[in-house]
């Protein structure tokens, strides 16, 4: 009898299913033949990198030969004094995808039990069962997390819960007070991430800052990317911010060299870049109400969001909407993997992008 | 009662100890107020990277706002072509470390065994100890490991084996046949790690390609690296290769973009630049016999050594020796963490930089 790889492998990683990215610029043109594509899939910025951030990189290409620094020193001063909290709180990461990663092989041990909300960010699940974790999924109310029902389902053998505020791909966000209370009811027993990608772009007065309350809940861990509003998407750097005895358990378990010496570099200078994140975000600001307003002239509902994208309603099965996008050049991002099949995420693009879309999406929605 | 971080997580990573990377430039100027210091303590290429790698890399820093290529398209195409193996059998990470530790999460259910060689490197027992292996460590022969000693140690329990040709840090190599013969006699049951990140500084007649093997051997990986002849280290990139089975249940494992966007552009360039690996291989060939002859003049013993470094046993502590090289503005690599308590790790530098280092060990070894 022959063993097959598969056979050897561990349950969690027999069960993962692929998380499907957004389809890249270079394989829609190369599959369909097609120039001049605009991505709308992936949420990432429409303006470009910080170009202080960019200038970084382009510096740091100097020493590409060498190791970067294994404790990041001088991004975590950086990023300390940005936020107002010692270094030996961070933990960074090669897209804050490593840090739920890290958490999830930090305190997962096979069986123990992951609560998410339902159309909560896929890779929660995925890291959670890579780590042979049993993902517990609890019913979303009005497309978020439902707090309550969150906190009954924790039982004994949870321990990790992760929470995205706002969420991609619904957009929707929790008020400071119903989370606070949330992250007060919960055993000391279970770690909570706070994944807090998008936070740059939300303005709403009751939307909370997650690092305030870290020194409250020792088991609260924040999580933050320069992916969206930043820009540095294909740099991959993310961080993570908790209590400094977390920060030091996830620091053992992450690889010496996982974030890239351009990273390193980039996200120092992009930090200090405000100039290029009020930028980025009053453009979102402008583009997310415009975009709504289009998608309700078309008579299509979207669900509200504080990111930088929205998830539409189209009414119909998404998948040859998404289709006939594709076919027009414009790549979106189609929710049936999250059990949402008539929608579609769209990131908010520059005006000309949206502009693009719009021409599109009528002729796409009939067929 | 109140329950620390550390209780809640796995026995994995309670029982972590932290990699010990090589000084970076940077921290040592910090520390020591040197300037102009050197590095010869992480077998970086002292030629730099590959011009064209660099050049590629430049050129992608005009998308770095996008997500890379998930699947690498591109890479693992010219990676196929020059290896001569299907695009399918690719895995592409974040460095190899990458791929050591996706093979142990992949493989180790808690408790499994893990068998490495002693003096073995260190990354084999650190991705193996957090994905919950149990490791045996098996006594070193001559520096290198001891396969029928490792045969041996080989149970019901084993399902992984890092083997490195050749290792790093005593620069060890195996020739074909007791190889291939040790392949031979496992059990299916066993997933064999064949690291090669220093394979192409070797030319030794005998030395063995382990990718003319995968076909006999479905268990195998063989990994390597950009990080070393290629030069870019800094940019993160290594590969593995395997069946097509075990690639696609490591890709699946994978997280989606764990290479950037600027280490797929300039790893695809790199992998043609052929004068670049040449000049690299022949510049560390002599530099390599200098070195050795240098600290034989000196009355230091050298582990004979195929890769681009020579781990030098001076005697004594060599605690306080690198401490001295610190003072004198050298970066060399003390091997206590491996237990090589005598032993010093040089990286083979330029003319110029061997003159420096040769010129302030006769003062460090006086004291």
């Amino acid at each position: 009898m022959s063993l097959s790889i598969r056979d050897l492998a561990t349950p969690g990683v027999r069960a993962l299913q692929p998380y499907q990215p957004g389809k890249p610029l270079g394989e829609l043109e190369r599959e369909y033949g097609i120039r001049d594509a605009i991505k709308l899939a992936s949420n990432e910025n429409p303006l470009g990198p910080s170009p202080l951030g960019l200038a970084a990189a382009r510096q740091a290409l100097g020493e590409v030969e060498l190791y970067p620094d294994s404790h990041g020193f001088a991004l975590k001063q950086a990023l300390a004094t940005a936020l107002a909290v010692d270094p030996g709180q961070l933990v960074l990461g090669n897209g804050s995808n490593e840090i739920l990663q890290l958490v999830a092989r930090a305190f997962l041990n096979p069986g123990d039990e992951v609560v998410v909300a339902q159309y909560a960010f896929a890779i929660f699940t995925t890291v959670a069962v890579s780590a042979g974790g049993s993902v517990v999924t609890v019913p979303a109310r009005d497309w978020g997390a439902d707090l309550p029902a969150m906190r009954a389902a924790v039982t004994d053998r949870t321990r990790v819960i992760f929470l995205a505020n706002p969420n991609n791909p619904t957009g929707t966000w929790h008020r400071a007070a119903p989370l606070r209370a949330f992250l007060e009811s919960l055993p000391q027993h279970v770690v909570v991430v706070l994944d807090e990608a998008y936070c740059e772009y939300v303005s709403e007065p009751d939307y909370p800052n997650g690092l305030a309350w870290l020194a409250q809940f020792p088991n609260l861990l924040v999580s933050r990317t320069f992916s969206k509003i930043y820009g540095l998407a294909g740099l991959r750097l993310g961080y993570g911010v908790a209590s400094a005895p977390m920060a030091d358990l996830l620091n053992r378990l992450r690889e010496p060299f996982t974030v890239n010496n351009l990273a390193l570099a980039a996200g120092e200078a992009a930090l200090a870049d405000h100039e290029h994140v009020r930028r980025a975000r009053d453009a979102n600001a402008q583009g997310l109400v415009a975009l709504v307003a289009a998608c309700e002239r078309l008579g299509l509902a979207c669900i509200p969001s504080v990111g930088n994208f929205i998830a539409v309603d189209v009414g119909r099965p998404a998948g040859p909407v998404y289709e006939a996008l594709l076919r027009r050049g414009v790549i979106v991002r189609p929710l049936a993997p999250y059990g949402m099949p008539n929608h579609l995420r769209i990131t908010i693009g520059t005006p000309a992008q949206m502009d693009r879309l719009l021409a599109a999406l009528p002729q796409a929605l009939a067929g």
